[in-house]
């Protein structure tokens, strides 16, 4: 068992590299690039960092020379040969070989490719630009890198001791989550925390105790990494970026129209069963299920990531029930902003009429609100994202407002063709 | 930094010895040993183990195999080089060489004698015989290897994140009772709870935690391997075994009430300073003090160890003005059954009427109250004390009826002669 305050003690002295591997990074990107390096293996994108909360001044607090030196050992990683036997060898999702041999290949041969750093106002701007497969699987890293050098700047001139009833109290905590969770029938739950988590290390203690405290309720992590260490499954689909970057290089509206449902398509090709999992929101929820083809409504279930979630889910169910699926079949995925009190409701509210299922973050990976002096650990957004494709900008809307991002003008033109209304604006927690 | 919880684990499969060391002992065990050694070399006495909460039913928790592995092992304990060269190298309170050559050759020749071990009613008897300066050293080791083996048995069916998070939340509860004493000006503090420890590991960890947390305010421990191993002071002086063996080995009643007054001639000629602490509950404070002889009056200061202790202080206080002494310029121990609350207490009653120092026994080194189901982790009140001193029974009195201890005639005896009144019975929590 790793004694986690004596590690946090050892960074100041030495350098304890944060991100450990090609794989510690999610099962998702993983996959997504996989179906990127297929059908879009040329495009150039850009990804860059983007700190939605203003007030936790980031390039105040980290130091430039720690962040490239960090930055820099990601781009010395490549796969390790177990990493590689873990990914060939084993079943994800029940099937065998779900990564190809032509995909392994190229893995293996990767490095990640520069990134470009400057100071502006106490940000730090951080850009990656490239080709998609490759870009895309710096988001997380980064993220990772960033959030973990956050906490260690805060938690620079704290004492062994201190350092160590920190990390009681927010074990205590996090075991608090889990004797709540541990009552709720039938729950199942995974680790989705990876991007925002205090530390890598944090994260591996997380898993483990959620593994020991709730035995089958917790099925897996998104950490590709953690999963091949603690032998457990690897969880997740796709994301926003499919549907971002496939809208940002459609040719007109009526090709923006349907760029979302050319992302399922060729996803429909690539994946069966828990993979088929509809990402509804990028474009507003309403209008693509109102306009998606019959075939999607037989995929698996949905993953709710934006908005009201019981809203959401509503929506979901009757949505189904409309094109002739039974719910009760349907598996919900809900992802944002949980803690245990939202994942206690939402499953009182929905498990049965729906299979329920949970991707739990931050809150997980990253609670340590009230544990220092001026809550200086608080989890805060931070997100790195595609913001152009082929020189064109991207744009995500959501079910929430105050998530959108993108150019106004672009916002606006994709309001118009995606037919979205009025939506209500929600608190972004994490 | 040990990682307790998998040491914790680690004692399911493997022996992990519970007493490590021969001066994995209190100090003022050795320095009475020394006395003893030089003043009463043949007297045979008996210790016995006495468990004053009798609804713990050791025998039904230990296992006697166990208990017995952990026993004979510290039989086989001698003292090492560094352990012995700490002895004479040290300065303890000030004095170098206090410990004399003849007593550290005979006591880097000693093993400790055997032990006598049989299972009534539940609990178990648990003897030792033998001369005097041999069998007293092992009263504080029998009484950490039950305490230890008693909270083993309690922790042995829960898994590794359970007993991680069970530490995490004693170490918490520890800290904020640290933080708590922090805000005490001038507060000096000792651990006294090797005996009735958790374990041996989480002394130590309590240890190094006060001295962090408490800085100069944390004076030291009564526990020689701690002090040894972390570079503190060693902290002690006398105890009740000393009037009581001199008593019970008094000829008649004349003999008898000046028997304690001899034990402190004794120490008045083998030290000074802080280690001239009158220690006057044993056949009761009032009738000591008031027969006491004029030169005590002028030692350093006095321990309060049972019965009210506002009270006691009150008393010493008015005694030494009696004794024409300045208050002021003496040293008050407290060192009874004390958790945060009662130190804060009395150290704002008596802080610059006095010199106040703090002995923090139990609730220092073994507060799990309300860690774990049933309460199974409370503290309870075991003891092991001389019985009888060449075949005569020992009696203590104390100023709390309650440890009041011995057969009842001799007790009624002892009162008579010792004119004790009447005494307010105060539950014994430890």
């Amino acid at each position: 068992m790793v004694d986690i305050a004596t590690r946090v003690w050892n960074h100041k002295w030495k350098i304890d590299p944060i991100v450990r591997s090609l794989i510690d990074n999610d099962f998702y990107k993983l996959l997504m690039c996989q179906s990127v390096l297929r059908n879009h293996p040329k495009t150039e994108v850009t990804f860059s960092l983007i700190n939605r909360s203003s007030d936790i001044r980031l390039a105040e607090l980290i130091d430039e020379g720690e962040l490239r030196e960090q930055l820099d050992h990601v781009r010395s990683l490549s796969l390790s040969r177990g990493e590689s036997t873990w990914m060939r060898g084993n079943t994800f999702y029940g099937k065998r070989q779900m990564f190809t041999p032509e995909f392994m290949d190229w893995f293996e041969a990767l490095r990640l490719p520069d990134y470009h750093l400057e100071k502006r106002d106490g940000q730090y701007e951080l850009t990656f630009q490239g080709s998609w497969p490759e870009v895309m699987l710096w988001e997380i890293p980064a993220l990772a890198v960033l959030m973990e050098l956050r906490g260690r700047a805060v938690l620079r001139d704290m004492r062994r001791f201190e350092l160590q009833i920190l990390y009681a109290r927010a074990m205590a905590k996090l075991w608090e989550k889990i004797e709540t969770l541990r009552d709720i029938q039938d729950l199942r739950l995974a680790d989705f925390g990876t991007r925002r988590r205090h530390s890598f290390l944090w994260q591996d203690w997380a898993v483990q105790a959620m593994t020991e405290g709730l035995g089958d309720k917790f099925i897996g992590t998104s950490n590709c990494l953690i999963a091949k260490n603690r032998d457990l499954a690897a969880i997740g689909t796709n994301a926003h970026e499919l549907p971002m970057i496939y809208s940002a290089l459609a040719s007109d509206d009526q090709a923006l129209r349907q760029a979302p449902y050319d992302v399922l398509s060729d996803w429909h090709e690539e994946h069966d069963g828990n993979l088929r999992i509809i990402l509804p929101d990028t474009y507003g929820t309403e209008g693509f299920l109102d306009n998606a083809p019959d075939w999607l409504a037989t995929w698996t279930g949905m993953r709710i990531d934006s908005g009201d979630p019981i809203q959401g889910a509503e929506h979901a169910i009757k949505w189904w029930k409309s094109r002739n699926e039974d719910p009760s079949q349907k598996l919900l995925i809900f992802s944002d902003g949980l803690d245990v009190e939202k994942i206690a409701e939402l499953h009182r509210l929905f498990a049965g009429r729906v299979r329920v299922s949970f991707g739990w973050g931050t809150l997980l990976t990253n609670d340590f609100r009230g544990l220092v002096p001026n809550d200086g650990l608080k989890p805060f957004s931070l997100v790195c994202k595609a913001v152009s494709a082929n020189g064109k900008p991207t744009v995500k809307l959501s079910d929430n407002p105050n998530k959108a991002m993108g150019p106004a003008d672009e916002i606006a033109r994709y309001k118009r063709v995606f037919e979205v209304g009025r939506q209500n604006p929600q608190s972004v927690i994490v």
